[in-house]
């Protein structure tokens, strides 16, 4: 509970460009004002984070959190549970879409075990945080304590800390957990106050009647559990999963070292919506990656006020679409930080701004 | 003549993925079926053009094409005409934005001189392929004649050839020329028969007034010249440009070869369109990378029947676009190439595959 505190307590307001140097900066390269887009804004978010339109990106980190969920007995995903820890081994062997995107984008990727039913040998690549062998089904009661709750967050937390003595100077979120999908739409319309039709997808490629029952087994924790809309870490403990307080406390974390995160899709949207209600001030640190095809993962974006970068249909997780954007990123502050103005490059400025 | 010919000549009908090899190779992977989105799609466009699952990308080539405008004396742009020359040379120098971006991506950048008003001096990254000193003014007469407008094709062939000694397994689009959207709306307007305000925008900085008399020159331009939509060799000369024809000879020239050819925004999209009118057979090797900001863009991609890969907001030209959106492909090309299978990561199938 301290580390988590003492978190929260360092996490600064920051302001967007608040003295306009950004915007000189963009305004004087050779380039046609405002050409850049979202390229410019992307870059203005992230040197308002670090304080400098100098700042520059090196260390690119994705964390991909692993945990597994009572629910999934229940059949709300077309997977069986066994699947998270094989797909933990997968990530450490490099075999994964996301051991393939972050060498694509030459990031680094540290998953995490926030609370999978395997156990794994330590390995290089691979941060044992287990809270729990799993969470306890939501469809009948809580996932976990509100100590556990604390602690899957501080797992998160530590997590980075650890990880910062190897340089981060960017975060993406990743999530693989077989069913999360339930924990996060029951997680999204507690916190948006949404009906649950509104907020549950296909998940991994549920049909039709699949998804009746993933909103009647939703319905029934809602029920069952009443989590209080009020109380972040209540809704967490009373919904949530392991791996998703792990990617809530690794927001506040990142927060709390002035480090732009980047959200992946449906799962981290759900962990990032706890973050902000934990600690309202951490909105301004996260950057939403991509726009999952999960319905309801817009509903989520809007309570953040947050517009994607990328729509590329996806709805994979493990930090995919989270890596994707980075690299759009590091292309916006590579622009900023390495294109030559108008009067180095000896080219002549528009006749409006003469 | 006889290398647009037989560059015509050589451009195969090509359909996708149509044994079915690559969506097989996708069903195996140990993710989610179709959870990849847009990158299953895009890597699934490239093995087909390329004729195997199995193709890699190694080299990436951004082919820069720009030409001067004789219609830029009508005041259609906010920048002076000297500025496309001195962009080459940004270009050459490595400060301009596309430069940052290609390093980025680790593409190689040519610049070609289709048909700019000053001279160059030969440098390495630089190809001359002039047809012109800037085109005529498109309100008062035609911008070339019809040699000129082959010529400029061959400019794109010549170009293609000539790089393809050095490595192209992936080719973006580019261009550089002030008061190129001018000649580009005018394309469009004519192929796809749409009305002037419409598909005519703000270029690199217009106010309202300023569209205003850019649609009213544009009118001039089509009503003196008369370019006749069924030829669209008519259209480039009457009332296209050097780098515009230098872009459509690329297109054809990378079809001819195998090569995907991803589109910049509004300009490259123009030349597209008349490349594809000259031979529609090129349309398969076509890739849209993002959405410009720039009017009636979305009206040409729709008549190309594309759908861009991103949409931030860009309207700067030089293959910026195409660049980022290569690198989305890149992506996709390596999950294909490189990812762990469900029986290679000993993952679980879904229950629905058992």
């Amino acid at each position: 509970m301290k580390l988590f505190n003492n978190t929260i307590e360092n996490i600064e307001e920051i302001s967007i460009d608040s003295d306009g140097n950004i915007k000189d900066r963009f305004n004087n390269l050779a380039i046609p004002t405002g050409s850049l887009g979202r390229l410019e804004e992307l870059a203005t978010i992230y040197a308002s984070i670090k304080g400098s339109p100098d700042a520059t990106i090196k260390h690119k980190v994705v964390f991909t959190m692993a945990g597994d969920h009572g629910v999934s007995s229940e059949g709300v995903s077309v997977f069986p549970q066994e699947v998270t820890g094989q797909m933990v081994k997968n990530f450490i062997d490099g075999g994964a879409t996301i051991s393939v995107l972050a060498r694509h984008i030459d990031a680094r990727v540290v998953v995490v075990d926030c609370g999978v039913k395997t156990d794994f040998e330590p390995v290089d690549g691979l941060k044992i945080k287990k809270v729990g062998y799993g969470t306890d089904n939501i469809a009948q009661g809580p996932a976990m304590s509100k100590e556990q709750a604390v602690k899957s967050l501080e797992a998160g937390i530590e997590s980075f800390n650890e990880e910062l003595l190897n340089g981060i100077d960017i975060v993406a979120t990743g999530d693989m957990g077989i069913a999360n999908t339930t924990p996060s739409s029951a997680i999204i319309a507690c916190l948006t106050g949404t009906e649950l039709d509104k907020v549950t997808g296909r998940g991994t490629g549920l049909d039709d009647s699949g998804v009746e029952k993933k909103i009647s087994v939703i319905s029934m924790a809602l029920d069952v559990n009443k989590p209080d809309p009020s109380d972040p870490i209540d809704v967490l403990s009373k919904v949530g999963g392991f791996e998703i307080g792990g990617i809530a406390g690794l927001c506040l974390a990142a927060a709390s070292h002035r480090t732009p995160v980047l959200i992946d899709g449906f799962i981290s949207t759900a962990a990032a919506l706890i973050a902000c209600a934990i600690e309202p001030k951490v909105n301004n640190y996260l950057i939403s990656s991509h726009a999952s095809t999960e319905n309801g993962h817009n509903i989520a974006l809007e309570k953040l006020q947050k517009k994607a970068i990328l729509d590329l249909n996806l709805r994979l997780g493990e930090g995919t679409g989270a890596v994707l954007a980075m690299s759009l990123i590091e292309a916006g502050v590579k622009i900023m930080t390495q294109m030559a103005t108008f009067s180095e490059a000896e080219v002549s400025t528009p006749y409006l701004k003469k």
